[in-house]
């Protein structure tokens, strides 16, 4: 059986749901190429020999330098901040490694072309991480559409709504600094939508966008804080907040489709919806992650009486990637979107083609966030090819 | 007992939900001014009488002239097409008649707001025809805010989606001619949506919107169509549609929330989903007039482990209007929306004071509507004071 | 046009339902027989002229038995208490006139069954109140039936639950007292399950049953309360509840399906979910009357991917009675179940048959209720054939 | 670190799931004893050693008796067919072996009895698998009812709906056939139910039941067939299916709740419906293992305006095993109940406690199915003190 040996850098959220997915390939998809846990890589000492434990990787480095240029390595996943992203991206691909890289690909366009740019230059496979393509839910959606069963697409109106920094007194994370994190609701969750809208709809034309800091002070933490972190703190120091926490915005797309756009971190009840639906000639289709296992499907030519949205449980084994999990009507959880996602990235390495999504996806995406932020610093709209 | 002796101008789906309501009042709110079904006013004598037949009203006639002169009239009920409302509305102020109007009130800002000056001139009562406000669950919505249970609003995403126009060989009836309607699903549907984020948010201060016609031509009606045809028809002529079917806007409101708006007829599966979400610093709320009798409430002080939306059935004795009704649990239909206008309407009379939404909202909503089209025509973000 | 004279028995609640019912006929029913609103009759004269005025009655009597003998009316509607019901229809049969009776028929079925026999032998019509029969998702939950779309029947799972007398210091109204109510959450929910399970699925062929009275002992309510009262009384005096606040039973239908029933006043969080659940070979559907615009319907043979539930808005003009309301997507209330009902009585009177359901089917539903109550006692399967 | 080397009997769709939570538990509980996967036994070498690879065990073995023997073994887990745990368990214990049984414990109460003297008279701590406890909404639901927030309880409603077998030609699989499965849905579905309202209503005092099988002969299947298989077999010869397609049974608790329950294989559109409702004094509780991350709670003194049932993601770090995982919205699959499972029995070894369930519980369970069965063939209520 063909193996791939993997360094990762990073090693928190996505450090262990990429790990979580590397150990759940075997056991489900025990035909596809095997990923070697090899080496992990983080600057912490400490927190990274306790990842490595518990995650299960053979080895640790701290510096990501070493890690790109190991011969050992076939493939690196960049999982770090995302101010990292571009500088380990582009010195992997140097150095003949595949890459795997956590959405957004980098802070600007720019970078992320220069990414995209080395990638191809070295020959290697790239991919980047929008998982949420791979829920079997969303599988079926894109199934439906390719088959033209939803017919000619009128509307998309995607939504990414979650509440953890309601709070005022909640601290000033690093997902909070521009610097760092780039953006903050429209880079960290719009990405995904932006992602998803390509995928399923197609190429974005115009965009123009409206955003707002509601908070614009928070205090500062002593050290980094969960993500899923409710409660405050009790710094009294104020930092200021320079990412916006919600963006919303509107579309037009190459195929005459019309798009809404929203995303915030002030959506009080919503811990994590990430929703959409689609409006076709033939039919409409409705996803809500909070219910990860479920599409609702209207079809126009059901019969008269019976019209109606069907919620189709996804966890058939007729679905995507089902027959390798349980029997049908028993769920799968938010892990395995990335369980699957290496699953394309092998088949993909195994196969000598590039993985979906891959650079491409990640550079046209942050050309629609760029797009966007553009249009609100000008109170127009702004083409995509403008960029 | 008190009487209000109206006289009704239209007949078809808005004179038979007015005239239901007028019928439905005393029984259910035997305590307010009764309203009496004096004359119903219509061009065709034939459809004419069968209606005044069917929705019993004493007398008919075909000039709605004649009818603003009747000094046995007190009120005027105005659900004629909406290129009509102005030249009847300001008649029957000038003979000293109040007035309910149907939305929207006029085919231009400007005309609306002429409408306005002459009710205010006359000193009568005007009322326009905003009929979601009054359902039980929305009035809830109102409370909660009202009450402060939600907190400051930070968005308000607000949809009003239908799909009876989806077949394209659906014909060309008038709700689909500039002229007569004066604009398609924005001033038919974002109509509403606008008026509720009035009414439950505060007042819009700038917007900026698209839209799109995406059947361009439509087989020539033999005969007005009803408006939940689904079928198509067998009409060879062609004539074009000349309004919009779906029209989207973001807004920025006077106290700094953000709002996203969609009016579509071309959204599969819905047939009526008004439906919008309010986020606030306490909590959330949703409604959707498919579900009218629902809301869903959230609070963020909800003990930390059974935190959720709550569907509340806003049939109890202590939500709005439901102890005239019946038991809880037991849901009241769409036509009741206007049963609690009229309610509200003839309330304001024997109180004198203005009922509430009066010709001051449609006239704001019209500035909205306005706006938005400016925004669409100009493609700029445009602020309701220039209007 | 035909037309007949009405007189009713009882002016509470149901006095109130059907009164509307008689109202609304003629406006959304228009070639219907109409039911002339004649005489209420009732005990308490000061009530009694509320009602009619309120209600729209032309006039009102206190004597019952006055009321039956009057030569004007065709029809007496019964809706007093249950221990009333036989003595006035059996008299009303017998002076001739058609009969429309509240459920339950009688207090017992030897009581039910006098009642039917006057009523043949009288040649009248006759009519049950079982109104959630006329919901138009009800209706086509039939028609699918019977059409053979859900195939062979192998389950009904039934429930009503409510909760309005959840709180032990509620008052003890006639309802909780078996010499006028009869029996408790089983002759008032249970009834109405049991008449759509025999609608839908068919006749009874045994049963076994369980039932408990939770709360034994209430206060003493200085008046009578109603229905929907949530609080308690002042009443330091208590009276002991004679009724079950829970019936519970199984059974077996003469075609072979199984059956679970489920009648109680102590679901906390349930304001009045009559719902129940059909699985057939092809199929199943799914009511809520919470929800009582909606069906949920499965069928086997949809496409292998899209499999589930949908969610039918049963507005569509395809869908019964629903041409005669209002656009697709608008919903109606609880008080129109009755209106199809008169409608129905109406067109039986017109066509010279037996309305449906009428003192037959109160009679089997009757069967059902006494064979549980045996079967309760006894602790034991009891056949409908031994009653 | 302290380590349990474990030897598993059985590698089919249990066998999958176990190992699966032995996996996990280091990356998600790296403080909890970890179960080392050190031989897995089956009777087929070929598919045993497909399994030992796929699934991650050091070694296989063919021969359960040698397992059982073997010196270096801590801990039997017995997920072979239901006909086949008496005599291993016994043998293990006997042996010295911890026990980690799947449900039903055995074939007949006798043999569930004998299990547990053999398990306790060799001091070994035995867990039986009744994974649906672990949901983590599971566990919320106990903790509402333990803490009193449910009040007493009135009601609890159990079914576990499934369709896989609805096809009559689906063919005669092991789980059809009672010398080997036992029973039907009745031990496979309803035990889940009973284990259910055991640990969150409390001891059953008496049942009565009623059972069918719908489809009495099917094909003879040439090989084993998956759970999940939704179509038919090509054999011509029929087999009986001697095991019921569907049971029902009501059931008094020992503290005066009622209950009913439902357990079938022919309830269309229902993959795994694993739901129960139960109402108290105080509020009520629902869920659906379809959306097992959800729960369903109405609380009696919310405010009165906003009553009604929340949908709680129990996701969120307050909630039972969740600061484990993901950040608050992100959900988990059907396979983590059986981690939690895991986590519970490491923890019960480390802590020198029996774990919960144990086979008392097991046994307990076998108690009411059998007196379930009892009740149907006697056709009369029966006590589980009977037996």
């Amino acid at each position: 059986m063909k193996k791939i040996n993997v360094g990762m850098v990073g090693y928190k959220f996505m450090g262990k749901a990429h790990s979580n997915a590397y150990r759940a390939l075997p056991m489900f998809f025990p035909n596809a190429v095997k990923p070697e846990m090899k080496v992990i890589c983080g600057r912490d000492p400490v927190g990274l020999e306790q990842a490595r434990s518990q995650f299960g990787w053979e080895s640790s480095v701290t510096d990501w330098r070493a890690l790109v240029q190991d011969k050992d390595i076939d493939l690196i996943d960049i999982n770090a901040p995302s101010d990292a992203h571009k500088e380990i991206a582009i010195a992997a691909a140097e150095a003949g490694k595949h890459l795997f890289c956590e959405k957004p690909l980098a802070l600007t366009l720019e970078d992320s072309r220069d990414m995209l740019a080395a990638a191809e230059k070295a020959g290697v496979k790239h991919m980047v991480g929008f998982n949420y393509r791979f829920a079997p839910a969303v599988q079926l959606a894109k199934k439906l559409i390719t088959e033209g069963r939803i017919g000619k697409i009128y509307h998309i109106r995607a939504v990414f709504l979650q509440d953890w920094i309601l709070d005022p007194s909640f601290p000033l994370v690093w997902r909070l600094q521009k610097e760092i994190a780039g953006s903050g609701s429209h880079g960290d969750l719009g990405a995904h939508s932006i992602d998803l809208a390509r995928f399923l709809v197609g190429e974005f034309k115009e965009v123009i966008g409206m955003n707002e800091t509601f908070v614009k002070q928070r205090p500062i933490a002593a050290a980094m804080t969960g993500l899923s972190a409710k409660g405050g703190s009790d710094a009294s120091e104020l930092g200021d907040v320079t990412v916006d926490d919600a963006t919303l915005f509107m579309a037009r797309f190459e195929n005459g489709a019309l798009g809404s756009f929203e995303a915030t971190r002030f959506a009080a009840g919503h811990r994590c919806t990430n929703a959409f639906e689609i409006n076709g000639s033939k039919g409409s289709i409705k996803f809500d992650f909070e219910r990860m296992n479920e599409l609702q499907v209207y079809f126009t030519d059901d019969a008269e009486d019976v019209q109606g949205f069907r919620r189709v449980l996804a966890t058939d084994a007729s679905h995507a990637y089902m027959d390798a999990w349980w029997p049908a009507g028993h769920t799968i959880g938010y892990e395995h979107t990335f369980t699957h996602e290496v699953l394309e990235l092998m088949n993909a390495i195994e196969e000598d083609r590039q993985p979906v999504p891959n650079f491409v996806d990640g550079v046209k995406c942050q050309e629609v966030l760029e797009a966007v932020d553009r249009s609100i610093a000008e109170r127009r709209w702004v083409t995509i090819s403008e960029l």
